[in-house]
């Protein structure tokens, strides 16, 4: 093992953030790209988001520091590695192994016995009820059957942090940043903040 | 994919941390909540933690900027996902299916076995002989039959990272921080830390 | 729940960074070191870093803030756990039950089909053919048979975020920074970024 020359930079500290928004259709040409009229209809897909994230990077005006990505949603996976076109589908494939999209497996899906303790119903009021977007058994008739994709996503994690080395991502050349929809189609927004000495 | 406005803040930097202290016992009356009289049984249990992170972001000052938590155990598991009874149940059930508790499968359960190498028994000394807390053997015999709960440990993690914006945590309505314990019931400790640009 | 006192710092804050090279070879003696003579033929192996994390954090003279770990490889995971001979190879074994070795099992493993899409031919030669390292043909004759090793990476993740408080890595008494090499041996590149507020 052995360590590198270490630089120590040091300056005026700045946070940035902004957020990405991506489409997960695999047909874009069937929805209006608004959001409005895609079915979340349990489609795994990979997406190399890395270039967004580059040119978040390059907006920032960080220089040395760190970069950070949380995708805000349950079901959709970050994570790194190489953007090959057979592997996405080895990815696809592997996952739906290790928690298949049978609907019986899971107590989540059973959707006539939810909510099941009061703070489960304090959620759907909060995020859905106050906001005027109707009543619990209209949220529930909308809810998908998608205890799976929620595991999948805790295997592969929602958040990255890359440190940002001269301005740009220090990850390896054969890596990509992949957002994994697990739930998808959706339109979905990742959190982004880069923290760190700017130029 | 679409990139938002880009916001960008400097300040003063500062560096906060704190611990979070969470027990895991499902049945909290049957101990004494000191810790001294939990006997970790390989319990599996999800722990919604948000608002104790929360609670600490807004006792650290800090507006913009990013949070980290770390679980200080190589049996608890840190995750983002939605906190709802029988999706918990759901995590249980599937983590156990994919490193079942069978001791037999695992050499870690070998306790008569271990330590096998010299750094093995070099860390029992450090953390056990070398603090008074007893022989070799006496920590022998009370480690657990656990090694499945490491390895799922590795499978969700156990650090999490966390923009901070405008003083809240940067994560969808729908996410929580979820806490696993996988060999409770225990008194587990999270380091935290919040760094970046103060009120 | 309980949150301990809250510690906070401020002061002139630096970024610092280097890198760790790590050989993940089993038997150090049958290869010469300098990376040229190692073939990848898929083997697991564990590698605890943790001794060469902490000697990079006390480089960067960084006393609060958190230290960033990153594999530059699409085959090898970082985690946090014990390093312990016998844990070690349950995690050999119980990671490829979950992602087996059989060539046949994956698309990526199909060499003669790749590239498959435009990205994937640019790929390659962004990173092998403009730098006149061969062709297309060469670049794929050169080609591991791994997919289940970019599979098992995406279970663990190849990156960390470690709070760093007084100094000192914030980690539990019994969590090692562990480098899960998955397709060694290789000689392997951690980028490793420390930010926060120096002595």
């Amino acid at each position: 093992m052995m360590m590198g020359p270490m630089a120590t930079t040091t300056g005026e500290y700045r946070a940035a953030s902004t957020t990405l928004q991506v489409c997960t259709s695999k047909h874009d040409a069937t929805h209006t790209g608004d959001g409005t009229t895609l079915t979340p209809k349990q489609e795994v897909s990979v997406h190399d988001v890395t270039q967004a994230v580059r040119d978040a990077v390059i907006a920032s005006g960080v220089r040395d520091g760190s970069c950070h990505l949380l995708a805000k949603h349950t079901t959709v996976g970050l994570t790194l590695n190489e953007s090959e076109a057979r592997l996405e589908r080895d990815y696809e494939k592997w996952l739906l192994g290790l928690a298949p999209n049978e609907p019986n497996r899971y107590e989540h899906n059973d959707l006539d016995k939810r909510p099941e303790r009061p703070s489960d119903l304090e959620a759907i009021q909060r995020n859905w009820v106050n906001k005027g977007l109707g009543t619990v058994e209209e949220f529930m008739a909308l809810e998908p059957i998608n205890a799976h994709a929620h595991l999948l996503t805790s295997l592969l994690g929602s958040s990255l942090s890359i440190p940002v080395i001269d301005g740009e991502l220090a990850i390896g050349q054969w890596q990509s940043v992949l957002m994994v929809e697990l739930d998808g189609p959706r339109n979905r927004t990742l959190a982004c903040s880069i923290h760190g000495i700017g130029d």
